[in-house]
């Protein structure tokens, strides 16, 4: 049984795990204050180009969405977020419980816009409401898609005009900006949000995110809510270390290349045999809608996620390549499919 | 410079990380629902002897507890604590910021008694205050020193008595249980506690806590806990692994006791040459008072914290050793001290 | 200028000041454990025939909604709400703000119902989510309208069903209930729901809500959330003295009848006129549909709330109508809208 | 049986209820935007002298305090109190609801310094503590004792140079500022505080304390805060009309000089009967040592509160007076302990 089910079946990297093995036994500073982290973090401002970015690294999406956010926010201020992003869906109520509303935006694309946000802005017009002040998106989103960078640069703006914050989940930035016809780097993210962070977990380590902020005005006493949040690490280097693997080399593009690839290749034998997508993503998701006997069938040798069917005969399904992914397996699936 | 600044200064313990890797490419369920996290906890509750015990992985100590403390608690509800607990003092508010007062008890040598407990119970007797529900103990303590099993089953006896949970932290239960003569064992915490946890960062893992639920009221919807704390991990194998490896061939306890072991050596140097300790520690933190000129000297080679002086000429020190403190360094130490 | 914008311009009705002035200098106790709040609370168990019901008295319904329901759930629990409801458009976040989700759901008259909630509980499906655990209701709703036995009998068994809890927010619950036609008495409702409140502010009290806590499970310590969130007056029997003075005679229900008296005259002008309503609205709120000129028109002479337009020509716009709203002025609006 | 149990057995002063009555039909806006509130707004203002202050209403201190300390503080931000402070012993926990470590500091008067806050600040050295941020004081204190000018000079002093915000709890307020000797006047607490508030409830008002934020940079956004927490009336005129009465031809200070000269009636009875006082209390609340035998003889005609015996033989007592207190009753409890 191969699974396509996810981008975190496996565990790391070989070349990230080789780094984490030789710094291994060397002495150094707790919490993220060792020399392999501030490497890292130099590394990455380097590469964005953005030499006055606080960098934090920290363990989980989930984790470093709720620091930061609930970092960023005074109490009464609310985010906006696509209803399918994944701090309004799945993070069980994580930036609620940081007493924060999420305001959430129908999309048909999993992407936010000027104009999906005005008309909230228009909606909340005094103290008897909560006052949106930071606008979420994903990139990939939740389903695949990605932004470009003309979108980027025009949530920025809009951003900058009605005193929101712009803040990007990047669980799956590495399959974003390497997706086909993708105009958007590193560095325009870095000059278009007021914060970011760069997925790890996803895309070849065993964990970790690292946060990039960007705005002065969100760097002050950062680190006091790592820790009071528990997301600093006592052995943080082998956080530092894992980004240190993943940015030398560009290795970070490379594997998120590779699982874009994997996917295209999926993509085109589902499409090929006349399947239809729910999403029209570029990234390493893809969303195939099938029947339920070709579902049965594929079931027997690979394993994925199945949604509830909107039509009686059809159901949306979940296919997720990563650097791990084997091309042979995506050969094989391609086979299965043609079988029927 | 050699470190004797604590017991994380190095990365995992070489047999840890073999497993890691053994296991690395293996193709696994997310979330801390994979074949290595259900190996370990099994291997835990054989342990402790505790069929029953819920177990989940955790990645530091400070989100233990929050996520634990929070989880086991109405809003109303406060935790009892020594002065010196790490929750009072040494987790920037972390349970505070979860909504729960800690109310702070004195107490001479880092642990809790019913003599200590019951005055605190007398003070809060009505809705104007918060209403005392949690215990909180550290085993080893923040000062070095552990508990009997007779102080544990008098703690548990007058916990049930008066309607309060018993929870240890555990970030240094290798070292209490370990430690000479003492009469505690593991499955004796299960048995008296209502929850407590296993650290495995601070004896042979990379990160990682193993949270025993022994109560059965306490166990419910806990995952949804981890999940809205961002504490589960998508790659959650990384720590079911980690405790599979400290778990086998007794492999924690051996850990543990070697980190005693160096730091008896020490110890022993130390008080050879006359100086004194502000804690009575039998576990692998020592407290020593050294002069100013002789922290001067141990300067020069030695890392180690040096707390604010009490007297105009002694300073309290910290030396911690771990499972990889070196032998050699140790007896470097001793040679240094002499000197003088 | 006459306003129709809300039920709460004046201030109380003569008989509730009459016995706040009457019991003024006695001595009683303090937060509510006085013989006046003693003395509502039985008058209200006496009405709702529920003689173990526990009984607050509370300022107002924000903080009514919030108190109960934060003592109500765990951290990750959501309440399931219209999304009209007053908690999740116009309470600034009090209930994220206390941890929890609140989950919007569609709904054409204001009202919920098992139809509507159903999805939602499909929809959450893990601990990656929150757990629906709350549904909350208005009556009357925050759209005028209402909901009828038959109705909440069966909220009350698909909640029962569903492992939910069943809440009705009655900061207008008397003219819900003194609704023509309407055949829900509150003694059903204390059968029907798990925790509700009777709105004393926006029917003739200076300020106070009393929530009523039916369900046994839902009472424990329920006095130091009152206290903890700011809810616990010194001087509580003010609360307590306007609700007897309201509960004694009916006078509570003779003044909802007055307001939706006042309110169905009204109808009959503006619906004589030839307007249309956005809500079918029995009780004292109304949401005509008026074009601008007509807005402008009597603008000059009362004053009420205009909302912005969905059509170019048209604006939806609320009237409200309370035991203190004289009918010489309704029949003035009505000789008003009449001129045009 | 006549108590000096507290200050808030009675209602409201007749000047209060007669202005509350005589607005009571008239037309206002809601929550707090009505002309009442504006005109008790600007006559403290003038009183303050301090025309940028701002002003808001709320129901009651430990509301006031928790919005309050809420809205000013960052999530890492920690209180610091005198262990005696009505938020650290007696509002059930809600600073910490809130998300706020209370760093409690002994005093032997229940005042705090800049000595006594020193070495707070010495001790919390980086983002594994708390951050102090905010100084609370009472003024009276809860055990009765007062602030001299000098003394409030000196912390501000202090404040300003250690990055602190001062804020004064003035629940009892008035009796402060009238106790005999006392050089501090109101418009020195607003020159010298960040925020403070003047309670109402304990000197005349059925309910209310107004909150005067001096400093510019607390202002923003605070009436989101009211919302949020449930501190905005609909008819927050009832507050406004209070104060109204309260600070017109000065009532305010006459209630609370009445108040005091009861309790120096007491006093000397009191002392010239040889008991001692645990408070060198100069207001309205007084703490004799009395033997058991005279506080059973006194509890047959008084209430008061007795607190857990310190020595076998004595008892410590609270006597409170105000406003409302009878010269008579005084005057008994005089005979009453003279008998014995």
């Amino acid at each position: 049984m191969y699974s396509f089910k996810n981008d975190y079946s496996e565990g790391a990297h070989p070349l990230v795990l080789k780094k984490l093995e030789e710094t291994n036994m060397l002495q150094m500073q707790g919490y993220g204050e060792d020399v392999l982290c501030l490497q890292a973090a130099d590394l990455i401002r380097n590469i964005i180009n953005c030499p006055d970015a606080d960098i934090h690294f920290l363990s989980g999406g989930t984790q470093t969405n709720l620091i930061a956010l609930s970092a960023f926010l005074r109490p009464h201020e609310a985010v906006l977020s696509a209803e399918t992003g994944h701090i309004e869906v799945h993070e069980a109520g994580a930036i609620e419980a940081a007493g924060h509303k999420v305001v959430s935006i129908q999309s048909s694309d999993g992407k936010l816009s000027p104009e999906l946000i005005m008309p909230m802005l228009d909606f909340h017009t005094d103290e008897h409401m909560v006052k949106p002040r930071l606008v979420y998106i994903s990139n990939a989103t939740e389903i695949g898609t990605h932004y470009t960078k003309g979108e980027l640069i025009a949530l920025h703006k809009f951003c900058g005009e009605n005193n929101l914050l712009l803040y990007m989940d990047g669980a799956r930035l590495g399959t974003a900006l390497t997706a086909q016809g993708c105009d958007l780097e590193m560095r325009d993210i870095a000059e278009y949000t007021d914060a970011f962070y760069i997925g790890g977990t996803k895309n070849g380590a065993l964990l970790g995110e690292a946060l990039v902020i960007c705005s002065d005005e969100l760097k002050t006493d950062f680190r006091f809510f790592m820790k009071q949040r528990g997301g600093l690490l006592a052995k943080g280097r082998i956080l530092g270390v894992q980004f240190l693997a993943l940015f030398e080399d560009d290795l970070y593009f490379k594997l998120a290349r590779q699982a874009n690839e994997t996917a295209e290749l999926l993509r085109k034998s589902i499409s090929g045999c006349g399947y239809s997508f729910t999403s029209d993503s570029k990234t390493n998701m893809l969303f195939p809608l099938f029947p339920s006997e070709v579902i049965e069938h594929l079931k027997k040798r690979f394993d994925f996620y199945v949604f509830p069917g909107r039509e009686a005969s059809k159901y949306e399904t979940r296919l997720v390549t990563s650097w791990a992914t084997q091309r042979q397996a995506v050969l094989d699936f391609a086979s299965c499919l043609n079988e029927l």
